[in-house]
């Protein structure tokens, strides 16, 4: 299906391990769906505690899921001794995040040894349909020779 | 000390009562301080909850306080019939967010009736010193005639 | 092939009219090629006046026809009275812009009443072929009430 | 006066031969004028052919000295071997850039070994005051063992 061949063997066990060990995706309730290569998706659940003042999903929960969605895009392409760092990224609401689940799909447009361009919608399940209410371009990382492992104090 | 003069008497109070209804500011911890016309503070102390893979503060979380500064740096200059929408946002990951303590500090660069554009600058406090870790430019959106309150369903 | 309807029966000429006022298009010898609803494609051919110092296109000059295409193409579907002006854009080079020729392809993403988000993709023709060098994710504002005509002095 | 300190003696020659060598410069009457560690300034006068449909300098033009004085910024800043490239940039235009000279003045903001921000400033002169007209976030990236060179065909 995807257009890229990744560099780990392992790569959909080495986005999995990397997204469980994140403390924020758990507390705002992200669940990881698909791991392609160059493409990832993560969803949430719309619930009180991810809400902005008007009720919707709040913009830094929406913010949240996409640069980690298309972080995770890019890390599936990277070798086993590589982690990723968001270096920035660009984010338009484009409509209110107004449903019950919101779901962002990563996807790298250009790969590269140092840089990789991902592009991430952000799509919002309400009435039987999936309204785009996010785009996001965003440029990550590769830090090589360093594990994806907690630090050491 | 403001350079700026607010069009509402109760900016403070509109600012502060708005911020108590985000649910997604209470899940991360995030705690509003400075509220002046056109600056606002936003900080949140380091849990494991609000953590990337590595232990530092998710991206996620330094994006979240830091829209959540300069929309309500912005909101702080508009009128009381109005409510802000944040248009888009580019935000530059500039060091890890390693540390106690993340404060995100919103700034105004030029107000209008229809879009402000706002500056943030994102703090880690580590070793009793503030670094900055994270930049921000923001376009944020004045929603005339439409009170900042939870939709109706 | 368009799923957009324009507002103006003319919105065609008012592109290649507008297009045609700008000294900055004929200065670095823009051309305005495909104009459809919402669709706007701008090219230049390489010459050394457009160069920077590793002898391929200015990074200025991508970024230059990107903006008005993607402008152009938010402006197509804009009222009869109305004009458009560029809030903000970002855009990242992805690959060197090493090539006899360069296209940028403006696409509306989300047209509004006041707002409208353009996606823009740069192309370099090398060797017979078409290379992505540039993505650009862009906010455009519409101006109502107001001619696309010079200023008055 | 900067706080950066250069890694090649000759930063400003390196600078000046640089800039001197871009024919899109040229083009469109941009001139070089400060040139410090970390900071560098570019002016350009007004007349019709940098102009956009309303008569006032071309959003494209503004951009495009926006980004070679944060390139030049950053590039002031890099060791003797090595060049300078933009990855990406985000810029708002925030006042209308109607005067008679634009002078875009590009800061570092986080020099680095690999990648470099940039924060520039762009300001209108009219009616004996400079109007600030344009705001930039910019990431750009050191190309070690790689002279400033042209290509080799």
């Amino acid at each position: 299906m995807s257009r890229f061949v990744p560099k780990s063997r392992d790569f959909e066990a080495r986005v999995r391990d990397s997204f469980a060990r994140q403390g924020a995706m758990a507390l705002i309730g992200a669940r990881l769906e698909r791991v392609e290569p160059g493409a990832v998706d993560i969803a949430v659940d719309f619930r009180p505690e991810v809400s902005q003042q008007h009720g919707f999903f709040h913009g830094g929960i929406v913010g949240t899921i996409a640069d980690s969605a298309g972080g995770y895009a890019a890390f599936s392409l990277m070798p086993d001794d590589a982690t990723v760092l968001t270096v920035e990224y660009k984010i338009n609401l484009i409509a209110p995040a107004d449903g019950e689940r919101l779901i962002a799909r990563g996807r790298v447009i250009k790969p590269g040894r140092t840089l990789t361009v991902a592009h991430v919608d952000v799509y919002v399940h309400r009435d039987g349909h999936d309204h785009n209410c996010a785009t996001m371009l965003q440029t990550l990382m590769t830090m090589a020779g360093r594990a994806d492992a907690p630090k050491q104090r």
